[in-house]
């Protein structure tokens, strides 16, 4: 298993993505990474943080890319122009056989167009989407799409579904993913034009489809997936890491206002830590890109060695698993 | 000053709205309250709380309505079926001038429709929408339309922004409230169909349009008015009062897993109390209904007695500050 990394995307250089890979080949045998990036800079750093340790230079390699797409660039405008940048390296890599995955913190739109470009969809699939755990009370929900795709039709939604379905069933062990449609009220009827089409097009699908789910049941965890056009997912989702963000720092605000609460909070220390693990996306391995024909990942751009290391996990466990081999059974099943 | 405030629409009965109600005429002299329900089972509450107090006689009233909308009816049924409902008692006491505004903690459609149905709209406005209070980093942001117009077009957000802004101003007292508009990217051209098409109306109009806002940037409270489609709104609320709910609780259980956790928690208690106070919906008094010929504020069906009581203070400073008047006026000024 070979997975490619891209050592630039991240907001903080390659050091992070060599940590990562060096996490990754270190914990598990049967891992290779390739780092994609300029070539002279990659090895140098290497050769500073691994030394010269021969189990790692077997397993980790470099591949010369010497472009980098930034973070606001158009997707369009970065793989029309930049052909030898990371994410086209990489998924010229997938295409050739010479690597199984592409894991990138880069600039995620660009990521996609480039794995589009590079791999083509999956036959069947309308639109690729980006899917992505939310922790919640109980197991993680995934969620799709978050934001590639914000104008969409109930056939999209459907295959949203069916995507994220065979992805939790595989990479989450569970037998028949509760699939709930992301609403505003939990009856049959409520939401927009769209979801009462969708909500007709899963129900007659044959999935275990358990209806309308509200805003306020996403982190209850009774339910294995959600699905949502790409605008209302990247919504849910940035609204969620900037509530988290403002309400630890609201909390803290509080909690430096009196000796009594500091002594407090140094008792606690731990079991805030235990909580923040708990919903810290970096836990969670990235978001997976659904329905192109090859398997990427996308990460935050704030992602640390762990949060990457961990997303070679899941572009790994997506191969082995054969993801994409069960999202065309499923959409033969469901969505004929 | 006279409130119409609906006793029997929250979940818990009229003991809320009874409570709520005594504690705004307590506090301020200009306000009177008029409770809506049965009137035995009111005045025979109201005597069990409030005494005999001749101050309270003077200044809390009792309208008979025999009926209640639930929370689960349809709106459009409840106003065809129910003539009598305590809301809409409320808004015919409104439309003839024998109350100036209704507080409401019901079924929130229902509200509306009965609101429409018994003032109608203001002069030029094409939907009617709820707006709300999100607490933030800085001061509490006003987000419209919250749930009562799921599908959308430009026209409807620009007035969505009119509205919310003029409530803005007079309700907060900020000179020229600065308007986002909810999208998935803060430049210009990010977004769905009907994001690109208000960003240009919202540019043209004169208003303080500081462009598109992140989910992310919701609760840092660097805008004052924020404009989306009542169902991108409601799903933004709903996650948020999930994911606060959620992460307490997660909070809660690393808390009480050590001992030393949980004295740290005796000592840090006070400041989690300051912080669920700043987030506590309770505290900001209501959502809005703008956009009708008259004033109604609806608020949640947990609502307790200082939410209640909020409410009608919100109520009264819509009046007291003609917000309608300054809505037809900026309408006429920004969207002619």
């Amino acid at each position: 298993m070979r997975i490619a990394l891209d050592a630039m995307g991240g907001d903080l250089g390659p050091e992070l993505p060599i940590r990562g890979a060096l996490a990754a080949i270190t914990d598990r045998d049967d891992l290779e990474v390739v780092l994609l990036g300029p070539r002279d800079l990659l090895e140098r750093q290497i050769a500073e943080i691994a030394g010269s340790d021969s189990r790692v230079s077997r397993r980790l390699g470099v591949e010369h890319a010497p472009e980098t797409v930034s973070m606001d660039e158009s997707p369009v405008e970065a793989v029309r122009k930049k052909k030898n940048s990371t994410i086209m390296v990489g998924f010229d890599l997938v295409r050739n056989g010479a690597a199984d995955a592409v894991v990138s913190a880069g600039n995620s739109g660009a990521t996609m167009a480039a794995a589009i470009r590079k791999l083509g969809r999956l036959p069947g699939i309308s639109r690729p989407g980006i899917t992505s755990f939310f922790p919640t009370l109980k197991k993680p929900v995934m969620i799709m799409d978050i934001g590639a795709n914000v104008d969409c039709r109930p056939k999209h939604l459907l295959q949203f579904a069916i995507m994220a379905s065979s992805c939790s069933r595989l990479l989450c062990h569970i037998d028949s993913p509760r699939v709930g449609l992301l609403s505003i009220g939990e009856e049959t009827g409520k939401g927009n034009a769209l979801v009462k089409e969708t909500h007709a097009l899963l129900s007659a699908s044959g999935m275990n489809f358990i209806g309308n789910v509200e805003g306020r049941d996403v982190y209850r965890g009774d339910v294995d997936v959600i699905v949502c056009d790409g605008f209302v997912g990247n919504i849910s989702l940035k609204i969620s890491e900037g509530l988290a963000e403002a309400a630890m720092q609201m909390l803290k605000t509080e909690i430096m206002k009196t000796l009594r609460a500091k002594i407090g909070y140094l008792l606690i220390r731990k079991a805030f830590r235990s909580f923040r693990k708990r919903v810290d996306y970096a836990e969670y391995g990235g978001a997976p890109l659904l329905g192109i024909n090859g398997t990427g990942i996308i990460c935050h751009g704030t992602s640390n060695a762990v949060a990457l290391r961990n997303a070679i996990y899941v572009a790994a466990d997506m191969v082995r698993h054969q993801v994409n081999e069960s999202i065309i059974r499923t959409l033969r099943e469901y969505a004929s």
